[in-house]
């Protein structure tokens, strides 16, 4: 039976990518050895990593004076890289949920951090609007995608002091003025390619503005300076990192990617709306189009989540249960997610309506 | 023409792993599903891990109250780490050459750091010993094989403080006192598996004795209570060294692999004496049994390393330029390169000896 995967991460990356990966891991480009053999320092391997930053700042229209990195890690990692590259007197966070709280969480030892504003009222279930940015703070942080609640800022905000996003959920679904940000980061494995490898865009004129002393391996100097070879990285998630950029080169761009993405999560927030068994927790206008929450209606609260998770397995929907601090249901819908799976998902919802409904 | 990988890392890898690995980036286990495209919170991926812990425990033979971690990154991204969590008033490094001297250049923010003993007065070419270990470290760190200089410590040894390896280059290649040390480590990208994972053995009694605050993802206990998924892992890679494992087992252990290895080595080296066209700059009782440096003899010694380079090519042999601080040549022949291709490696030795030997 054919599989829908709506793993909120690691999740669906293109089949056709996964073909190229798979006959790279046998023989890579035809020199008679795996990609998980071969030095980073092989020319092969240098235009792979060199080719995944030009797309990078191809795709996403990456202005003069930023550079593209590829680490080690995930978002994790990042946000302690961040208040120790960053961080001199004082941050601000926007908390927007669980994984905003936890970058925040890791600057405190680094100088004062406040949260300048939170959804945390209304259980994460909207994006913070409105409120005042101190002109003081080193930076902003912003989680521009909320995984487990299924919040988006659909816009690049305009902010008085340095903005930097973890965009880990939602990079390449939309176009982004990447000049509003100093930094964009995010792990590897939602949008972008497998699980082991972060992303950092980053402003080269605001690094070098702390006066700490920073390990040589997380301060983003080094790593620019050494094209992220300063050490290994990580070869065979990068190789599929650069399949999956050429891919989203060949579909047209972000900008295509964003219609289709519209397009995928209009078709599942209609039938949510429609269906008398479902709902959306989230605010409408903050309504992700890349992790869609839902739960049952008022009228079908009572009802045991693994009914509908047991019924829609039976269609071969894969990852669809909700995190435990939203409950019900979350199908994410990732730029490779065909639609076709988010069809098959709304008549199994319609299904489930028929046989459930009372 | 069939490649021989003397690559020094990221290297050869058995070719049944590869190929199950190629399988998973198809189909993980006959799920329906790519390896690349599962969450690592699946049973499935559990299980994987698991069994790379249990297996890196039975075939290390380490003892009750250590730790078997997986983490993102390689060696380098430890050098911090250590210091981090072990280094209250002082630490000692043994400086064997280019990455023992990076381990020790990342702790001296930390704390008083000291060189306990140096090679560098004959470019690294041996181990040494007879040196005195202050008892007032908080540890000593050795690297126990150096892949630029090609020397190795064979035994375990006794130190009156607690004692940290990095094993990268020679984890697996023979059994090792675990008991001997506090903590061990390594990149997985030689004898472990792919790019992209850090194994971390760690007594969990030594830890959480410095008093600085250390942040979440560098403090190896966030890792243990997590069972290296406090944040989402490096999927893919960690499936492989699951893999390689295995493999290691069904070779027999590292007890056999250990005697291929010195087989391997006694092979290489003893045609190394024997060829009058190449030495060894290495102290022979030192001699690595993972990376072999080997030079033109003093009467070829204005020979271009080109020559035999392109030599060995018409061969099929891959990765054998040495590292720029020693020069000449460099066969690395880990855990999984066959004594064939060593065999070959010596062939052409001798034939390049037959053609240009004057």
């Amino acid at each position: 039976m054919k599989k829908h995967n709506f793993a909120a991460g690691p999740s669906i990356l293109p089949r056709p990518v996964i073909e190229s990966a798979a006959k790279a891991v046998l023989d890579f480009e035809g020199i008679g050895l795996s990609v998980l053999e071969i030095s980073h320092r092989t020319k092969e391997f240098e235009a792979v990593i060199e080719e995944a930053s030009s797309l990078m700042k191809e795709l996403l229209n990456i202005p003069e004076g930023y550079q593209v990195l590829w680490l080690a890690g995930g978002a994790s990692t990042q946000f302690y890289f961040v208040p120790f590259n960053f961080l001199e007197k004082k941050a601000g966070y926007v908390n927007t949920g669980v994984w905003a709280k936890k970058a925040m969480k890791e600057a405190v030892n680094f100088g004062e951090t406040i949260e300048v504003a939170s959804s945390e009222d209304k259980n994460n279930t909207y994006i913070p609007k409105g409120y005042k940015i101190p002109e003081d703070l080193d930076y902003l942080h912003i989680t521009s995608n909320n995984t487990i609640f299924g919040t988006e800022y659909h816009e690049d905000i305009d902010c008085p002091v340095p903005l930097i996003a973890d965009m880990s959920s939602d990079i390449l679904s939309r176009p982004v003025d990447v000049s509003k940000y100093v930094m964009i980061y995010g792990g590897a494995q939602k949008n972008i390619g497998p699980a082991g490898v972060t992303f950092v865009i980053v402003k080269e004129d605001a690094l070098g503005k702390v006066t700490r002393k920073i390990p040589s391996m997380i301060d983003y100097r080094t790593h620019i300076k050494n094209g992220s070879m300063f050490n290994t990285p990580p070869v065979f998630p990068i190789y599929v990192v650069r399949e999956n950029l050429k891919w989203v080169k060949e579909q047209g761009g972000v900008a295509e990617i964003q219609r289709r993405n519209q397009a995928k999560a209009k078709v599942l927030y209609d039938e949510i709306e429609r269906n008398s068994m479902f709902m959306s927790p989230v605010a409408v206008e903050d309504r992700s189009l890349m992790n869609v929450p839902f739960v049952y209606s008022e009228k079908y609260k009572d009802m045991e989540t693994s009914e509908f998770i047991d019924f829609s397995k039976k269609y071969g929907m894969v990852g669809l249960k909700g995190h435990r601090l939203v409950g019900g249901f979350r199908a994410s819908i990732y730029n490779s997610l065909p639609i076709e799976s988010v069809q098959a998902l709304v008549e199994c919802m319609q299904e489930f309506e028929k046989q459930y409904a009372k």
